[in-house]
């Protein structure tokens, strides 16, 4: 498999659903296969919340199971896109960069990002890769958003649509999830109201606090239950003293390592961006009038485990899809994984997505 | 009704699950109605992980709205005994108690409290009073773990157990909740390890992270979207700058509430209690083997919308113990408030524990 990672400058800029307007960004790209002569085999995909654009072929690829050659994303027959999002810590333009204006690292001071903001910027990339329309644009979670924004955003430069483990908004409770997090980071000591980079310090406490509580969300209650019951962690093997049982361990070290990686600003930037999306704001609510313009053929799959965006969401896009019109299929798999499971190659899912890229 | 409040010494002190004694202890305890000559009137009701002995009577009572003059538990019938639970934080010997080894609180160095350490404490109150048997144990969540273990322990001295939107263990998930909540107090930089009485500092930051997740876990996903939906915040009455939607601001200011009068090393001691806890843990997990000698009835009620304690675990129960032919009524009822409607009275919720205090 051909793989190109690419930090691509777009100098025209981007004008943010903020209002403001970054003056030039640059989004961190990595492809796999290629594009073919009449440019026609592009598929984007689109990272989740803490994904970036290592989607497949390294041990970091987000999406390793599903996109490779003869895998459910064929990387024999297409050519895929993945790039970090704007906001993002892996490369993207975001909080680590530098603002030209001030010649020190944006920090807290990063404006808001959106999901809109974000499909703009890959509208730009698709541009600079001049494919005139993506046989699909796909993704779970945030990145499910992305993929069903892409189909409202710009009808006709979009085939078809994967949207896995999504929804088209936020719940309350994913808000709530999410302001722990936030909260956890931003009264950590080190956090210092955002300006950490500035004092050399990282808010690791609180970025692993936030992450063990999201990997409690990505999982379920009766996949943790199979996984770790109620055993002990073993004496010799603890991350930490003050830990009893095996889940505990785990979250730990889970946290830890997260910890060591993430950026904290960008942390609160796309937790935002998530509680903010609802694909019918720009239609008052109205989201069969949100969708009624689209011309890509959706997939939605859900799975059963998910209880973050459980199954009745994914429904609920099939719904407003068919009352409006647009081809849509919706599965509703098992899922051994929670909200996770998008993540993961199952005979049924990858058959699933297979036969979704080949109809016409 | 008569409200009786003391805070009684047991000089004989207590031997704990964990083989440590406690030379004497005290416990704060609030009564409310009259006990009968013939003491066979007496009610005990267990507090849940951030209750406390105020049970009724005044704006504090936690169970305000089923213990009163003519109300589920009627106080012009029975006697009804509420005691902080040892290692509480409200007048209870625990961490903010003077350890009589060191002239100093013992904070961090408390030692570790079992649910079965908290009902042998209930017996002695129980002798205090020099009542025989308890007409009824009752409690809720943690509290409802309490009262099955009074049937288990002391199968003689109780005539019926309420056990409501409890469990006969912790799920994996509620000990992961609660690792979160405890990673969140011990990494405030206030925590100081656990010695922050001596420090005269107090870790607020992470019992308001923690508190903040615990009412996501008492609310529902579809409770909290009727109450608060997506609404944004009026930026007149936000508690925080950081703060967008309605539901940030309700889990801030509960967060910031709970973080003035609770004490972190009770907060970490309590959820570790509730984490411990297994009905079986004595019989090498047969819970059926544990429950053979219960000579008390059994109510159970778990609510639907519970998601924390949700009805199978009730069920699990009823099971149990109809194959042990222990009588138990195992009633599953809507609750509008999630984990908390235990809390709460419903015609329904009243009619049914009227209903089994009266039985014979």
């Amino acid at each position: 498999m051909k793989i190109n990672t690419d930090l691509i400058k777009f100098e025209s800029g981007i004008n943010l659903e903020s209002g403001i307007k970054l003056e030039s960004f640059e989004l961190m790209v990595e492809t796999y296969g290629e594009l073919n002569a009449d440019k026609t085999n592009g598929i984007l995909v689109c990272h989740a919340f803490s994904g970036n654009h290592q989607a497949s072929g390294s041990e970091s690829g987000w999406w390793n199971e599903i996109i490779g050659p003869d895998k459910a994303i064929d990387t024999n027959k297409y050519f895929v896109v993945c790039s970090n999002n704007l906001g993002g810590c892996s490369g993207s333009t975001g909080p680590l960069s530098i603002n030209p204006k001030t010649n020190k690292s944006y920090g807290k001071d990063f404006p808001n990002v959106s999901v809109l903001d974000w499909v703009n910027s890959q509208k730009k990339l698709m541009d600079y890769f001049e494919i005139k329309q993506w046989h699909m644009v796909a993704g779970g979670s945030l990145g499910g958003m992305q993929a069903l924004q892409w189909s409202i955003s710009f009808p006709d430069s979009i085939k078809k649509a994967g949207i896995f483990a999504a929804a088209v908004k936020s719940s309350t409770q994913n808000i709530a999830m999410n302001e722990v997090g936030r909260e956890a980071i931003r009264k950590d000591k080190n956090y210092m109201g955002g300006e950490y980079l500035d004092n050399n310090v990282k808010p690791k406490n609180g970025l692993k606090t936030a992450r063990m509580l999201g990997h409690i969300t990505y999982s379920s209650e009766s996949i943790m239950d199979q996984k770790f019951g109620r055993k002990f962690q073993d004496i010799n093997s603890k991350v930490d003293g003050t830990v009893d049982y095996e889940v505990e361990n785990y979250l730990q070290y889970k946290g830890e390592k997260f910890s060591d990686t993430f950026d904290a600003n960008s942390y609160i930037l796309m937790t935002k961006a998530m509680d903010g999306y609802d694909a019918a704001s720009k239609t008052h609510g109205d989201l069969e009038l949100a969708m009624s313009d689209i011309k890509a053929k959706l997939l939605v799959v859900g799975f059963d485990s998910d209880w973050l965006y459980p199954p009745k969401r994914s429904k609920e896009i099939q719904l407003a899809a068919m009352n409006v019109n647009v081809p849509c299929s919706c599965v509703i798999l098992e899922g051994k994984q929670g909200h996770d499971s998008f993540l993961f190659a199952s005979d049924d899912y990858v058959n699933i997505i297979k036969g979704f890229i080949e109809s016409v």
